[in-house]
């Protein structure tokens, strides 16, 4: 057995049994996707499967970092342990924010049962969801019941990876600009849960009404036939609504399992994933084609003699077997 | 010659004259990308390769889309034409915003030297950036001097768009609330141009001062090593700054164009599209597998027995041959 691999083994069995630095040690592996670590990851999948996964979404300014916190606490008052990955730059707990964020979430840290990992937006073509995904498996195998995805609710990127969560919660605030608003409308349709925030506010009920309406409209279809969204009111302020959150987000778990569809949305997941990890393999192995067609062709884009759909038809030509 | 064949040879005749039904036909056509109008579109590509492509970004709220709109009527005062590419859910022109905004953009559509196309965000896997670019091509095309692509500046798909233009605007506002600026952070970055809109206001002298803070610790080097990023303060209440950006903007191509870099930007925007055209055609064909391969992995993967990445690996495994 060689060193790599005991120590690969040793850690994945710190993971499993919760260790915090190990779990930390194996995100950094699922995040830049060596393949030395690809076979720590496939052993740190079998081992997953049995957690709620929670997508919390919203625009800037809709408070979801807040109500991330809230419902940890929440979670926690009935020993749930809770993983929360932050791919939203505007969080506090992706280091996007500012300091008064940050010390809002000092008590969360000192919880051994809470796990908090950010995600660095940003990097080259490919986007956020495999290794966002990857890192889940790790809190999950690790024994998290809940693991939370908080994204900002823009981008295909980020609602790709809110979508592939078993429960999509999206967070609305009343008072929001109208150009936030206009944001706003492209995620509403994957909720099975709108939580308004800030409803201590005098225009609240607008915005819980104009979801109650939208919702009315049976837009709701789109991500679920038989699961109907509901619209939970919370205050931070008054300390209000949490827990009805929690019981709605127990509640879509429930039905999840009841009906079968759980296993639809798990089977839809996993596609994505495995789509999303070939297209990952397939964009190294262009990148790294060794015999320079991809100079050729880009000397020819260059002057006009071919397109780039031409181009990327060539490039892809015969390339599995050369490269692969 | 087929009846197709006739009939794009004809509506690539007519775009290239500039008739704004053709474009608009065509550019519908390069946004399905359906394989009957690819050839259609390498002939586009070979009539491309004039205009300015300029990427305009900017959080929610930071005023972007009055500024494409200031700058389009700044540049038709020397007689450009200028195309307008809106993938932002947030601006007039995508149709994502209200009444207000509408109104404002109505003294650009009755003039014959702009033309506006909106892109809707929300598709499946893929994103944006294909189309976007290809519809940047029949602009380009049809003699349009300028191409305007705005976007919001959230979201790796967005940022991969607007890093395709040549010059980068990047707008930025005073007075947006914390959770914005963060957000904001990530795609500052990338600007050749910093446009700060509402200067009018008391607060702006504060927002100049950050973005020149920033510029002198050296980040600019990011995108390129011979443009210093400016810092241009603009006013639509007061009507200023426009001239200002535009000539902003015109120093900005004569850098790119004298010192060589445009031919580098162009053989980068050109490698960035021929990747992504052929992750489009390898997205395609994996789905469209014929001998169930991925429902079998599916399965597998379902039961823990396989994790994505080595479900990918095998999926990928000789898929050229039989599914190309």
């Amino acid at each position: 057995m060689s060193d790599k691999k005991k120590n690969n083994d040793e850690l994945i069995k710190l993971v499993l049994e919760g260790q915090p630095r190990a779990i930390a040690r194996m995100m950094s592996k699922a995040e830049t996707g060596n393949p030395d670590d690809r076979i720590a990851m496939a052993k740190i999948f079998r081992h997953s499967g049995r957690a709620h996964v929670i997508g919390l979404t919203g625009v800037p300014g809709s408070g979801k970092s807040t109500m991330v916190r809230s419902l940890t606490l929440e979670f926690r008052k009935t020993g749930r342990k809770v993983g929360i990955i932050a791919v939203d730059p505007s969080s506090p707990f992706s280091g996007g924010s500012i300091l008064g964020d940050r010390v809002r979430m000092n008590d969360l840290t000192g919880d051994d049962g809470v796990f908090i990992r950010s995600m660095a937006t940003g990097g080259a073509l490919g986007g956020l969801a495999r290794p966002a995904l990857d890192t889940v498996d790790v809190l999950d195998a690790a024994g998290f019941d809940i693991v939370l995805i908080e994204t900002v609710g823009v981008g295909q990127d980020e609602v790709d990876i809110v979508s592939a969560a078993h429960t999509v919660v999206v967070v609305s605030a009343p008072g929001l600009g109208d150009e936030i608003q206009a944001i706003k409308a492209g995620v509403l349709e994957i909720a099975d849960i709108h939580a308004v925030s800030k409803c201590d506010r005098d225009d609240a009920p607008r915005t819980i009404a104009d979801l109650q309406g939208m919702l009315s409209l049976g837009r709701h279809t789109m991500r679920s036939r038989e699961w109907k969204p509901v619209v939970i009111p919370t205050s931070s302020e008054r300390g209000e609504g949490i827990e009805d959150l929690v019981a709605a987000i127990d509640a879509h778990l429930e039905h999840l399992n009841k009906s079968g569809e759980m296993e639809m949305r798990k089977r839809r997941i996993a596609e994505m994933r495995i789509l999303k990890s070939a297209e990952d393999v397939v964009r190294e192995r262009l990148r790294k084609q060794r015999d320079g067609k991809l100079a050729v062709l880009l000397d020819k884009a260059m002057n006009r003699t071919i397109d780039p759909h031409s181009a990327a038809l060539e490039l892809l030509d015969g390339f599995n077997e050369k490269d692969g």
